[in-house]
């Protein structure tokens, strides 16, 4: 194998494992309340769309994170649970489609409060892959949420 | 490193992540109806034996995405949440187990509607792996569904 | 690349997917109640903290798999369903971190009883990767739980 190949090889694979793991660590993050390390997974104008919540940069995604909505979800505990991403890495850019679950503690137990779609566009930057754009559905039957499954 | 070791290792590594990135893929093609990518996650004459509907080739998986309780499921809001897979490979096959949540909209929330066991046969094509067998059960207590996670 | 930069990133990578594997192993294995596969994914005095029930060998962990409360969840029915780890590789050591959920059979369908946090320690032995100790609390609010998501 010559070196050209191999180098190849080892950064695809390298690549697919930096989006999984930095997927990986959203739910740990956004459910400790994280807000900084949170908002670090974007880039600085890296956006996040979900359900009509547009934020446009990282101050924003740090300000949902320490929101009254999303702090009483911790408050009482929540579990975002993101799925194995699918990967498509295409140079420096990548898109990443995974479905997630959002569990609340309510009473004795948990609730599925929403399943979601979710299509990440990411970068690779000095930092490592970072989100560029995050697009977040409920899966209610929309079209919308079917067609972030299925690019 | 000779380049002998160096190749089954890289193999090694490139075989389990396209294995865990196709059964990634199955939940977000399955949720947005994507009836002919997800047959062809299978090989042509692959099965797909799941509480005793058996689908014995890519057009009966097809059919089944296509079918109207598939359709009902996905027009209402479904997610087909597949586990991370403990993947064994052995040369040009590999067996792939992993559990599964079926969490269906149901109201203002969703619902766990299934739990499942999934054991999952695959094999190397010119496409890339693709599974040759899929068994789910529902973990209900059975041995036999209990059996394919032990598998 | 020379050699050692090399098997550096190729090291890397099995380290990461070997402790993903490990963890995938988990629910199909507890589930199934293969209770010497369990105790075996840690190490011979490793330790499993979970709500207060401290287990500090793999006899213990052995024998938890075996306990009346684990084996009337797999009687009826249950999903130990763990998330993807973000997985930290120091030498010889690891962190990982993932949240995890309890889905329990319940009439005709699946309850979400718990939301769980998990702080999990591994060492490489000669036998592989495995916990030294895993930490889990239910996610409901409280300091502790949220500070293992952020370790």
């Amino acid at each position: 194998m010559d070196d050209t190949e191999l180098t190849t090889r080892l950064q695809r694979l390298e690549d697919v494992m930096a989006i999984t793991q930095l997927i990986a660590s959203y739910g740990p993050l956004v459910d400790s309340g994280a807000a900084d390390e949170v908002a670090a997974m974007w880039t600085e104008d890296g956006s996040y769309d979900v359900e009509g919540w547009l934020m446009e940069n990282r101050e924003a995604v740090r300000s949902m994170v320490l929101s009254r909505p999303h702090q009483r979800f911790i408050g009482s505990g929540s579990v975002h649970f993101m799925g194995t991403p699918h990967v498509t890495v295409d140079g420096d850019t990548a898109v990443a489609v995974c479905e997630s679950l959002l569990v609340l503690r309510e009473g004795d137990g948990f609730v599925v409060s929403r399943g979601g779609a979710n299509r990440i566009e990411l970068a690779r930057t000095p930092e490592g892959w970072r989100f560029t754009r995050r697009v977040a559905r409920t899966l209610d039957g929309s079209a919308e949420a079917r067609a972030l499954l299925h690019s």
